[in-house]
């Protein structure tokens, strides 16, 4: 049986609908508006962006929490102004799907010199430059080839869990396409057992039992493995100590007893140190080991004592087993698995944080603040992190069931944090929907980070996101000055009136009113924190607090005194 | 004689002052931190922008005005976030030196996992993108080749007026290199004349002297040329009349009396277009013909008329001769023209503008804003129109001598406008420095662009620069609705309190008194424009007016009426 043909605009946006993208981030342009007009009639929200790397900040943080974001730019100029948040998207394994609308194909197929090229007739150097930073690409040039052409890339981008680059001339989203396609829905294929799958198994099993000091280390792209359950529920059966990499923080539950948070190697709590590294297993999911994620190299585990499930491989110590699904190895682990023939292992003492030394007139401080702020979370909230001083004191934060945290990893894009969090908002706002919850979306960022993005705050304003915003003002980009140029001007940055954001970005006069505060001591800040309307109210909130310029804790702080010690040389030398 | 080595960086930002760079765009990251230590102390001025597009914009603007730029960014992040402005330099023309900051070599050649990569290992990703998008690119590996390499890149962005790529590993720049080359400034090398050169110079003789109606068509690329002296000294000699396209408005002098200013074929003034038409011979400098350039193609000088002077090349008819330089064949051609053997020719009469007819009353609107505007330029400013209405109307402004104009070319990167104001400024500022003179840089802008980068005028405020910001309101893209989409929400941009800009962004409080500015009216456009504060004041000023959501005129009106048309067709159908 035949089905009616549909319009190629209305084929893609209900594909993205199936797939459960609610919203599409982006900018209009002449090349794309034609598009743009089936996303609202396919039952999508267009969200309008300030700029086109905004909305690919935006559409990664929604990617992170949804499982598949969309972002729509204009030829040329917008898709390389996106580039960097793609690249990102990449790096930290956001599936984004970036929509380019091209000049139509009469223009290109004639090569005539229209804006948004070199005026020299060369249509395809975008394209070459967005193979360097997506999992795959595709042009739409005809009506017979796009949906499988559409089905193909949406189903890389799952895949991979990486951003993919799609292409449609702007002459094609009004096309008749075959709609046939769309009864069966698009999947990542089941992955496929090898004959060494059950040897890997049964490897893995024995050494579970053999193990006498062993732990689990969740690092961040257990998420893109799609092991997230199976993890929770090998952490509740064995019960054993576990412990998360800044990018797995937030991928398994704190509250659960065995859980300890951030594995911070040399920088954390030394019995945590010492029980990891003489582990003789360490279940370790999906790793991911940049400097910064892993405290430059410290916090990986040994080889000799690690299992570690990766894209299509597992490695046991030495041995790299390929073309194996983490998930179905997993699954036959779990099946199998007879928890009394496991150790009861009692990992180090838990450290409880406390505020009771924290005195009102105490000056705000990175030592003091994270603790002060760390009450406030509530079970699904989504806590932002900006790379700096943010991200480094936020990685420690005890974080309530089903919340997300994000935090510097790999990318460190500074900027991103802000648009990251409307993406986050509105993914979690479209999960809660019909539910009743409602979550709260907190960022926390510094001024040097904040101007670099700071306009799409008014996109939240308009988008009516509950939205915490704490701005750490310490006059600058301190996390550069403690690497390099500690009193160097290039490490200062404009100085801006924060507290008037929410007025300029447009926020309602009644709102203003209630929702921006300041506070330079402790006792200040925990006061606004007591509000309400500061924990969970509704709309951008703003709280600007002041922090000195070279107030920095943990490896910053090692960072710094290496600095000053490099310093006192050179004078005494 | 040896000369004493010097450190990398040293020579680096010695070569680029005495190339004329005086100011250092860019953001700081930790692969470039060592590199900035060396720009201050060589005696260039570091702008830290607030982020790296706006950087780019800005150093784009300021190699327009200046004729060399620098932009220093960090590996990955920083370089991918620039991408869409060293991509604008590249297609309209501006010598752009984009400087990376890279990961230390020792980090490179074993492939660590650092952040800013993909932490896989690759590090060449970000330089093969950038081969799309510049002139010439290259990498400071070792000390022994550096300097050379260095001269190289530099004689590129001079040769090709593009942007040019140039990577140096974060423990290069304190690396020893020979200074030997210092000695020898930075040249393009002298062009040679082939043997054809006198054949074609006799040809365009012989052409000169046999035409009857004349004109001269001045286009953007005769900048890059390094013909504008001689084009002023042509016009001079033959009193021809003369025409500019959008790129080419204001780099000939509209003070001369047989200069028109902007030829808009059809969209313009007919008996300019019944001239222009019937002409047989177009002397045409710099040709750039993109759609948006040309009126779609309309203004494009017919071959049989045309004499065009391109890169390497002269166009005669359909002869093309190669490897010809138009600043040789014009030296020949003005030192053998007889003047006396050229026809008188009298183009078309002149048309007056006026603002007689513009009431107080009337509200603002295209079709009186910007001859309200137009009489406040003076000689030297730089008036900026961003791509949107205000290019369209800008690019009618009548220009004082040695005034310059960014109008809508062919990138049509909306944003790209306000950080080329701050460049555009500073460049300016450098070259009244010690003469005297002061200019105003006068930008003109409507809200959809200006939030695609607004932070940039914390930079501006920052750099006590003398800035005139009008801000065109009309609610969104008024230049996409016109096109498609006139009642789409998706033209639509978040509400902004304009007038609250400077105070955001730092301003001092006393400043903000008299330099903030709405205007709805004629009558009050007119008064804040008398003002000397606001007409030749100091610091940046700014005047928001509001004009109706679909007020357009020429080219735009007419794209309006063709959609209107089209609703009214698809109602009745």
């Amino acid at each position: 049986m035949a089905s009616d043909p549909i319009k190629l605009g209305d084929y893609l946006f209900t594909r993205l609908l199936q797939l459960g993208v609610n919203d599409v981030f982006g900018v209009p342009g002449d090349y794309n508006l034609r598009l743009l007009d089936f996303v609202v009639p396919a039952g999508l929200h267009w969200v309008g962006n300030c700029n086109e790397l905004n909305a690919a900040y935006a559409a990664d943080g929604y990617g992170r929490i949804n499982g598949l974001s969309a972002i729509v730019t204009t030829f040329g100029v917008g898709e390389l102004s996106a580039a960097n948040g793609i690249a990102g998207a990449y790096a930290e394994r956001s599936p984004v799907v970036h929509i380019v609308g091209t000049p139509p194909r009469q223009l290109q197929s004639t090569r005539a010199l229209v804006h948004h090229t070199f005026s020299d007739g060369e249509y395809r150097r975008f394209a070459a430059m967005s193979t360097h930073i997506t999992a795959a690409q595709t042009n739409l040039t005809d009506a017979i080839t796009a949906p499988d052409k559409i089905d193909w890339i949406l189903q890389q981008a799952l895949i991979h869990q990486r951003p993919v680059y799609l292409e449609i001339p702007d002459d094609m989203p009004g096309v008749l396409v075959s709609s046939v396609n769309l009864k069966s829905p698009i999947r990542i294929p089941p992955a496929i057992s090898p004959a060494h799958e059950s040897k890997v198994v049964a490897s893995i099993l024995e050494r579970l039992y053999s193990a006498q000091r062993p732990l689990i280390y969740v690092d961040g792209e257990s998420r893109s493995l799609g092991i997230l359950d199976q993890i929770d529920t090998l952490v509740q059966k064995t019960n054993w100590p576990t412990w998360a990499s800044v990018f797995g923080k937030g991928l398994v539950n704190e509250s659960l007893p065995s859980v300890y948070g951030l594995y911070a190697a040399a920088f954390g709590d030394k019995p945590a140190q010492e029980y990891f590294e003489s582990a003789d297993l360490v279940l370790t999911f999906g790793p991911h080991y940049s400097d910064t994620n892993s405290y430059f190299w410290t916090a990986v585990p040994k080889n000799a004592a690690a299992i570690s499930f990766k894209d299509d491989t597992v490695q046991i110590e030495n041995d790299t087993y390929r073309d194996l699904s983490a998930r179905n190895v997993l699954d036959q682990v779990l099946k199998s698995l007879d928890e009394t023939r496991t150790v009861k292992a009692s990992g180090p003492p838990k450290v409880e944080v406390t505020t009771s030394d924290i005195q009102d007139t105490d000056i705000i401080a990175q030592k003091n603040f994270y603790r002060l702020v760390n009450p406030i979370f509530c079970e699904g909230d989504i806590i932002l992190t900006e790379t700096g001083t943010a991200s480094y004191g936020g990685r420690h934060f005890k974080l309530p069931p089903k919340s997300r945290l994000f935090g510097a990893v790999t990318w460190l894009s500074i900027g991103f944090m802000l648009p990251a969090t409307l993406g986050a908002a509105l993914a979690k706002r479209g999960q809660n929907k019909g539910t009743g919850a409602s979550n709260q979306t907190v960022l926390i960022i510094g001024d040097g980070s904040l101007q670099m993005t700071a306009q799409e705050i008014s996109v939240m304003i308009k988008e009516k996101l509950d939205i915490l915003i704490i701005i750490i003002n310490n006059e600058g980009y301190t996390i550069e000055r403690v690497i390099h140029g500690r009193k160097q001007a290039y490490n200062d940055v404009p100085f801006w009136r924060h507290t008037q954001a929410l007025n300029y970005f447009g926020a309602d006069e009644e709102h203003l009113k209630n929702n921006v505060f300041t506070a330079r001591t402790c006792g200040e800040l925990r006061e606004i924190l007591r509000k309400e309307q500061v924990r969970s109210g509704t709309g951008v909130r703003l709280v600007e607090v002041a922090m000195e310029r070279e107030d920095v804790e943990g490896p910053l702080l090692w960072v710094l005194n290496k600095q000053l010690a490099e310093e006192q040389q050179a004078k005494s030398g």
